[in-house]
């Protein structure tokens, strides 16, 4: 069993007490790698459990099933998904925007509230992310992650808008960003390892939560500097659960994404029993 | 370029200060796994490069080609790959001996030993590592890393040979027990990550030795217990470099090999040059 583990901070807490040698003893081994490759790797079969893309796990739902408990989501900002416009969301018809190349499940959170909440029609266009390159071209940009962090602070007076916000606002639920996935194969092949594999990620995020997200906040610093406020403020502003109010909101991104032709069918959301 | 990380303490000099998170922007992806299945993962070209055995670069050696200045080896004691015998080493002609199903290097390096150096044929079976039981069944058995380490305690009367010093005192050269292979398709397919991911390994090893290895010193108490001292001559006890004196002994060990006809071709040691 070859597990995936997401290099992004925001995921940290699900592997953070991950018992690493005993896993390997037990003949899994794990493979690190950026969000849209751990999503290919799992598409490629390299990978067989994973934080993936909640996008992801939408197009590969007959292949795959959720791990109970765990995804990264937010219920309101998320201060890392920003569209920002030189126009009022609601005056974007007939503007065009460029889409980050980095990130699928944003770039279909944000066609849904252009479509389904605001009802404007817009032209995308998908570029290297780059905040002023961006805005010199088109009327708005989505940016995501560190991107949209530093260009936050040199929003100057363009129009900001968190999209996790949106979404909580316009729906009451919950924006899910990942899930912890596994290939069904996984179940009949390695069900005791995958036992295992999705206690010990309940365990590890549970610590965390228990000690307040103070020593991955220290990594987090080693790692990428800024301040114990900023980190704090970060990782108590997600939430990684997966209750009934997550599966649907996860549900209603899954049939929107379907209505707007961003998703072919509706994807079912199995969960794993533990036997 | 998936690089292969081997789970165990005597390598990690090697990848202890790579900054994971640009390899990983640079497309990289880093599979954590135990020394055997990374050797796999690199015959199935799911690794590109990586820490593998001795004699699986043996084996495989008109594919793959070394990182230059990188190994893991000794000079005299290893203190962790021991023979324990109910005879002394030269009376074992026609005795039988259990052999530990975790290591192909040491199993050849014991093979090569006992009918090269000291010219007493064996019956050889393989056994999953138990002192015990072992020494139930066999006249004498070899065991490798924490079984070797744990069994040493426990030795009582038996005879313990560190095959190490053995290989030391007769040739006069260090053994090399893994070495930092690459698959040649690294080479022209992705040239300048192969690059910077070899000096990053050289770098953090150099700073490793610099730092007379305490910060790794502190990550293996931490992960495995023991004590500062043992671990400051466990790592004192190793060799990281590959000079010209590291090739003599690994092109012995392979010459030898082949007389054993453990291995059917004598490999060729080919190291990368930077460009």
């Amino acid at each position: 069993m070859n597990i995936g583990e997401i290099s992004y901070t925001n995921i940290i807490p699900l592997y953070f007490y991950l018992d690493r040698e005993r896993l390997m003893d037990q003949g899994a081994t794990i493979t690190q790698a950026v969000p849209s490759r751990v999503n290919a790797l799992m598409e490629k079969q390299l990978v067989d459990i994973g934080g993936i893309s909640s996008f992801s796990y939408g197009k590969n739902a007959h292949n795959y099933s959720l791990v109970p408990d765990l995804s990264v989501s937010s219920f309101g900002k998320v201060n890392s998904i920003f569209l920002f416009s030189k126009f009022k969301i609601e005056e974007l018809d007939g503007k065009r925007i460029a889409l980050t190349s980095s990130s699928e499940t944003s770039v279909a959170l944000l066609k849904i509230i252009l479509d389904r909440f605001y009802g404007v029609e817009v032209a995308y266009k998908t570029e290297t992310p780059n905040f002023e390159a961006m805005l010199n071209t088109y009327d708005a940009c989505l940016l995501i992650g560190d991107d949209a962090i530093s260009a936050y602070r040199k929003r100057g007076s363009y129009n900001v808008y968190d999209l996790g916000e949106i979404w909580y606002q316009q729906t009451g639920l919950p924006m899910i960003f990942a899930v912890m996935a596994y290939r069904n194969e996984m179940e009949t092949e390695q069900g005791a390892l995958l036992s295992y594999v999705g206690r010990s990620m309940i365990e590890s995020k549970e610590r965390c939560q228990r000690e307040n997200f103070v020593p991955v906040i220290e990594r987090a610093i080693t790692e990428h500097g800024g301040t114990f406020q900023f980190w704090n403020s970060y990782f108590n502003g997600l939430n990684y659960q997966f209750s009934g109010e997550h599966e649907k909101g996860l549900n209603l991104y899954f049939q929107l994404a379907v209505e707007c032709g961003l998703l072919k069918t509706m994807p079912s959301i199995i969960k794993y029993s533990y036997k």
